[in-house]
């Protein structure tokens, strides 16, 4: 209703507008029917997002009674009334809200049921109201998981009970995240039909966990890969483990495993004795690592996902259930699904944000399924992920160095292949997204201007918001 | 209570967050007493906005009773209630709202009664949810007049029943404010302690006016000044200040004036024939444009403020009750204060945030008075404003371009002089800006680094809000 009737809120006009509003007839809805058919609210990896939308139209000037809304579940009609109120316009003439185009009949429902954003919480601290604002804003691209990639080696915001000292290792006293305020995002996210997956990044990525234990380190001048000899460091990630599985319901968990350069446990006596003793080279020890890292997810009833560098190196190794998450190489999901795996597309190239060169188009234009054309290996990609890295994505910038790029990716993911892959989008997909980076605008999203060469470049003039 | 609770907010979390809050006594606030002298809510320019807060300390461990806010005024209260909100910091490790160093005994008023910020809603149209966020955070800066430049020569986004056609010149059908949006805005900004000066700046600065009204363009290829010589363009002033009377009840009219080029006038037949028949330069008829104008919002019982070339061109003319605005040339305000003229402050390279290279400190070290000795032309320096034109700050943009330098304006335009003027600012303001910067960003805010030479520049990598 805040969305729809923004024009008509407000104290001093409400009522003005209210009996205007009421008056017209010309298109305009008075009432909105929504039947939902399930009553659970369970919301999983998979869950029904499809809906029927149906506006009927009697003449040029009215439709026929109520508009109608049907779906599965709560989150199929989330996805219709985001539908719905982007087919509201506020007619400036008429002072009413309008239905553009009616008669509607829309069958809608995604192509994959994982539409992720990450965000990173590390390398610049979001306040939990600007990852609401994120939040809120991925719902209108329909986008359904938030992989909050919270800790790594540059700080370790969150807060464990079961080891009080890890968010010493936060920036500031300030920059911290109680258990209620994560409580807090995955409610928020849940009331818009988005799931919350964790990434808990072992065993590189994790300089910070030694500030507050710095038992974790291997030495002092080794301080990453975390010190893999120690049955402390695998109590610490169960505890971190433990205590986040009272707070993210998603089956997934991320357990990262990118980047892990075991050069200095090589240099440090103890690692490698360790090493020695087991006959391990450190590429043996970084398997070790992270497979007893994903036996620990799994006995929390976690379905471990990992970046593909563990797939690249000890592939035959995972556990048959993880997830492999693409970054580095455009081929990884075709190797992975072939390998039995499921797989998230992120490519790097094309799907990283925080790579502020790459166009609008070049997004849009990147296809999860390239070069997957079995049906059965196609639905092991069980989707998508556009990745807000932080090194230069603070409060200040992140939400127009997401928008409206991810919602290039967005209308890939939920679209059917054909829709997205025909005609010249420049003709076709561009004029919509510059209407939603304008709707967006509308709705209090700071989102970029579309054309610019680089990312969250200012306009470079005057003009209208639908033309930059 | 939504900004100083934010963490013990959200169904998940705050019941519990709630009876922790209670139980907790180190300087636990859990109630403030508020008392205001008068019940008028009239705000005007120079309504009282002093107030007194007072909060005990009865040993290291809590405080006595209530904290208590004593004002004159409701405004005054706001701001004494902006002030408590930010001694209130949340402490990570107790979980609870604690009041910073009490205790506190706390005078206080602004210097100035005229605090001002410009926005530009013709370069770029600012979505209404927009406009709010920014009247939000002006709110925290304690700004108290948001002086809002609705139309200019690339657009005219605004609603004008008395010429229904005038908005033709918006750059689309939805890039418009109702009268009733308007409405909503003043009574959003009055909630929070803040006048809405609007601004129609005539006869320059014109150009949109004339796709609705072509007549207001002396000819195709002279498309402003405004026609001088029709009574019809003197109308349509007319109808746009009465229809804009209903909405804005500020005694403050901004009607413009800057950078009027009359050379197309010279070249238009009619109107050189009207010259000449007047006996008037251009710059006569420059004058008795801006006089009659004038007049006009006088007669809808405005005070009149123009842009300082109306004072230096003409000031012996112009109406004893005009308001200057300074942006032009440094020492202007001297000028017009010693010839009894109102001056508000706004010198362009200081404080003009569309400037980016201007650097906090710089905006900080501006003084408004410099210059000025006598303490009853002080008195006619109203105020300052920082000026956020328009031409490359659009949605995605305007916030960060905005903060945190208009708080270095801010605290220099409430402070005493002898405040603001001592010591090493890199130690004093400097960390004060930098919390302050931090504070925005908590509250949603997506206030730029303070460190960058250039304005709204991301950070140049991983940090703490804190230090960037």
């Amino acid at each position: 209703m805040g969305i729809i009737f923004k024009h008509a809120s407000g104290r001093a006009s409400s009522l003005l507008a209210r009996i205007r509003f009421l008056r017209m007839v010309e298109y305009d809805i008075t009432s909105l029917k929504i039947v939902v058919h399930s009553d659970s609210e369970e919301l999983q990896l998979g869950v029904d997002e499809s809906y029927t939308l149906m506006v009927s139209k009697k003449n040029e000037q009215s439709i026929v009674g109520a508009a109608t809304i049907e779906a599965n579940t709560v989150y199929g009609a989330l996805r219709g009334l985001e539908t719905f109120s982007q087919l509201c316009a506020f007619d400036y003439l008429t002072k009413s809200v309008q239905i553009y185009k009616a008669p509607w009949y829309i069958q809608d429902k995604p192509r994959f049921g994982y539409r992720g954003l990450l965000i990173d919480t590390s390398r610049h601290f979001l306040p939990i109201d600007v990852i609401k604002q994120i939040i809120e804003s991925m719902s209108f691209a329909k986008l359904n998981v938030l992989h909050w990639h919270i800790v790594d080696e540059q700080s370790f915001p969150f807060e464990t009970p079961t080891y009080p000292n890890l968010w010493k290792g936060a920036y500031s006293r300030w920059e911290r995240y109680t258990v209620e305020d994560a409580s807090e995002i995955v409610r928020f996210a849940k009331m818009r039909g988005i799931n919350v997956m964790a990434e808990v990044d072992v065993p590189g990525h994790a300089e910070s966990w030694g500030t507050g234990y710095p038992d974790l380190w291997p030495s002092l001048s080794c301080r990453e890969p975390l010190d893999v000899t120690k049955n402390f460091t695998f109590d610490v990630i169960s505890g971190i483990l433990a205590d986040m599985r009272k707070i993210f319901p998603f089956e997934l968990f991320h357990l990262g495993g990118d980047e892990v350069n075991t050069d200095c446990w090589k240099n440090t006596t103890h690692v490698k004795e360790w090493l020695q003793g087991r006959n391990f080279t450190t590429k043996d020890a970084y398997k070790y690592f992270v497979l007893r890292a994903q036996q620990i997810a799994i006995s929390k009833n976690w379905t471990p996902v990992n970046w593909e560098e563990t797939f690249s190196s000890f592939g035959k190794d995972l556990d048959p259930r993880t997830v492999i998450q693409n970054w580095l190489v455009s081929d990884i999901c075709q190797k992975a699904v072939a390998k039995g795996f499921r797989c998230i597309f992120s490519n790097q190239g094309y799907w990283y944000l925080d790579h502020l060169d790459v166009p609008w188009d070049k997004v849009y234009n990147t296809e999860p399924l390239n070069g997957i054309e079995d049906p059965s290996l196609q639905k092991l990609v069980i989707g998508g992920e556009v990745c807000m890295w932080g090194e230069t994505a603070d409060t200040s910038v992140v939400l127009q160095t997401i928008w409206p790029r991810a919602a290039a990716a967005a209308e890939r993911m939920w679209s059917t292949r054909e829709a997205v892959s025909k005609g010249n989008i420049t003709l076709t997909a561009l004029p919509r997204l510059h209407y939603f980076r304008c709707l967006l605008n509308n709705r209090g999203v700071p989102a970029a201007p579309v054309d610019n060469f680089y990312a969250r470049r200012p306009p470079s003039g005057p003009g209208s918001c639908y033309a930059q």
